[in-house]
């Protein structure tokens, strides 16, 4: 006998975990779609060098690396952005810019599992790629607002910057030549305290009046027009600086004209991005309830996406849902409805002589669309009920002998555990209009 | 610069062919949910001796393996079945019986790719766990037919059998001993020729008046009614191929009973399925127009399917969609819309000083659930609608200056190339209606 078990850092999806997954999935294809994003998918493994040429030294140490059947070096991918380069370097003169993508794939790390990580999860990105338009970076914030949105989530925060303002305030403060230790260290805000990080400042050299203006940027707050005057004096003649700023501000002219409620996308002018190569707006986003959960989607403008594969020169704008981390927040904040079934009705096998009965009412409700579970078997009533309560149907239907001989049926909501009495007639439409209305009033009174 | 490239037996899906597939994928998903299947997940990578436990020589000498970080021996999953069954011997306890799921995911295997195929793949399983009713054994059969009109096709069948009752004929001719042999030399039918079979089944020792017996099974056909009581008499007083006669009799009533018009299920006493693992009814699934492309959605009963990993007898029956079969199949017959978008309308970005016009008219078509790209530079409008006809869009809208000065819209339709008018007096509500009308009548035309 083998025990069968999982390997450390991996995890089976079970039908509640499985289904709350497909409907967040679900809901990032619709709004990447709204906007026009298209799917593509690329390999799981790839040629070790496509993966090694750009990671960072942690992720080449943590990834899953191997020799094939054919001799060949090979990895699988840790991230759906190096592979979606060595894509646009091998197809983006056939597919054409600008050129819109969302990929939402597995990915593998092998992680230190301690910090409570996974070694196999999913991500969602999307990108528009081959355009330097400001449209392009609207959209971006566009897309994450929808998504949100369209999640059910109510209470969130989407928080923009610019990393050129960034670098116009590292200018100003002559600091652009230790711009990557400091942006890392401001990039800390939120985690660590503010004290915390100016002794980090401290250590790369800046001094404490600079560290100041650099702190300082983490709380400027109020209207957007005030905060965006308070960084225009920041960045002084910086003609990068000004250059962000700018952006900023149209930006939020965008957000407002395409009908975003004012105070959804703020400017955060501490956001960096602790990723070296954005070179525009950055954004992240939190929920209100859970700031420390952490940015749920994140993303920003960049110069070149596959200098590593191809002299041509592709800038872009793309963010990626946190898929894991979202589902574990909406589960903090009781949000997220755990049901193992994705039916609507348990029917009741009742009686083995109504079989041929049974099959018919079935065939009729998933006609009109209805997701119907049939118990296979004509055991206890009480045992099908029980199962069906315990994975979570609102709705089970009995008839029995009786009900068939009465041309009745009892809709029973199992949540409220209330039944009522449908007189069909043995009309099978008037069951099915019955079923459907019943399970209506279900779903209006949750 | 490195060579961007995939590995050999490994393909990137473009939009075209990512848009095909999630759109059979978002098919075969409602219709297994339409029966209460609910999905499940299992890692990719598993521990070898879970993955090696059951496979046969081949599928083992297949397998990507290798060792891990923590220096642990761990291969990638080859098919969906073996984690199936590792996954349902760690958690049917607590998810009850029967248990209905689906699993579509990507699976791996170093085959030769002389054969034309590929080293990753996509696998659309179901499976009912924990019943030996005939009702789950309709139920798969059903879940086939749905799904096969689900997707558009109307020439299908759906061959099916019970193991049962080849086993009853090799038992009547003396030969059950040599089961899995002239199992494996039949299921050859279709593929080969009745004289290759015969051939074959003279190699292992079956005298040629038993083999034109066997060879006989495959040519019955007429009325249900007629195959059964031919097999009725071939199966003889054999108590097990009675049974698998009787079997497939309740399945036809119960086909017919759940309304599946008459001739889309057939028996067909031929087909064996070479997996030994399979005791009970078997299925395949053709394309009458292709029968050589093979089956593309079969599957069976089986008496025990984690039997490596546990001791509790877990019956169950199933079926898997091969779609990467399935879609090469609609290609050949030109019924896969290939289109590089999955959004219904283009917006021609016509005039700068509009952009907040455009970001209205956008945000009110998608507030509606239209998907609407909107080109993110103000560019000539050739060659936006250019690159909109490239990618399929079946519509643009153009509004420039003088469009918005007199409150209309030209409405494309890009494959007729016949622009409309629409009027809409700078009413948002009144060019959204229009537009969906517009396009509602091009899918009408379609």
């Amino acid at each position: 006998m083998i025990e069968p078990r999982t390997l450390k850092g991996f995890r089976d999806h079970l039908p509640a975990q499985a289904l709350a997954r497909e409907k967040i999935l679900d809901i990032a294809r619709r709004v990447y779609r709204s906007y026009g994003f298209a799917p593509i998918d690329t390999p799981a493994l790839e040629y070790l060098e496509i993966l090694t040429g750009k990671g960072s030294e942690e992720t080449d140490k943590q990834l899953y690396r191997f020799t094939d059947h054919g001799g060949r070096e090979v990895g699988m991918r840790f991230d759906l952005t190096v592979p979606f380069a060595r894509f646009c370097a091998q197809h983006i003169a056939a597919l054409g810019t600008p050129f819109k993508r969302y990929h939402m794939a597995t990915v593998w790390r092998g992680e230190n599992t301690q910090r409570g990580r996974y070694r196999e999860f999913m991500q969602c990105d999307f990108d528009t790629i081959g355009t330097t338009s400001p449209v392009a970076d609207l959209e971006m914030v566009l897309v994450v607002h929808d998504l949100l949105r369209a999640i059910g989530l109510e209470k969130f925060t989407i928080r923009v910057n610019d990393r050129r303002v960034l670098a116009g305030v590292l200018a100003a403060l002559g600091l652009a030549e230790r711009s990557t230790d400091v942006l890392r260290s401001l990039d800390k805000l939120g985690k660590a305290t503010p004290a915390a990080v100016a002794a980090e400042l401290a250590a790369h050299g800046v001094t404490a009046a600079a560290a100041t203006t650099l702190l300082s940027l983490a709380t400027l707050e109020g209207p957007p027009a005030d905060v965006l005057a308070a960084l225009g004096k920041i960045v002084g003649d910086s003609e990068t600086g000004r250059a962000g700023v700018a952006a900023l501000e149209q930006l939020l002219a965008g957000v407002a004209q395409s009908g975003v409620g004012a105070g959804r996308v703020v400017i955060d002018p501490s956001i960096a991005r602790g990723l070296d190569y954005y070179t525009g707006i950055v954004v992240e986003s939190f929920l209100d309830e859970l700031p420390s959960l952490g940015s749920i989607c994140s993303g920003g403008r960049y110069d070149n996406l596959a200098g590593l594969y191809t002299k041509q020169p592709l800038p872009g704008v793309g963010a990626s849902l946190g898929i894991d981390r979202l589902l574990a927040g909406l589960e903090e904040l009781g949000r997220l409805e755990l049901v193992e079934t994705p039916a609507e009705l348990f029917l009741v096998f009742f009686d083995d002589k109504h079989l041929a009965d049974y099959l018919r009412i079935a065939a009729e409700l998933r006609g009109g669309g209805m997701a119907v579970e049939f118990f296979p078997e004509a055991k206890r009533v009480g045992q099908q009920l029980k199962l069906a309560a315990k994975r979570g149907f609102p709705a089970a239907l009995v008839i029995g002998s009786d009900e068939f001989a009465a041309g009745t049926a009892q809709f029973k909501n199992l949540a409220t555990q209330v039944s009522t009495t449908i007189d069909w007639h043995g009309d099978l439409h008037v069951l099915a209009d019955a079923v459907h209305s019943q399970l209506e009033g279900i779903r209006a009174g949750h």
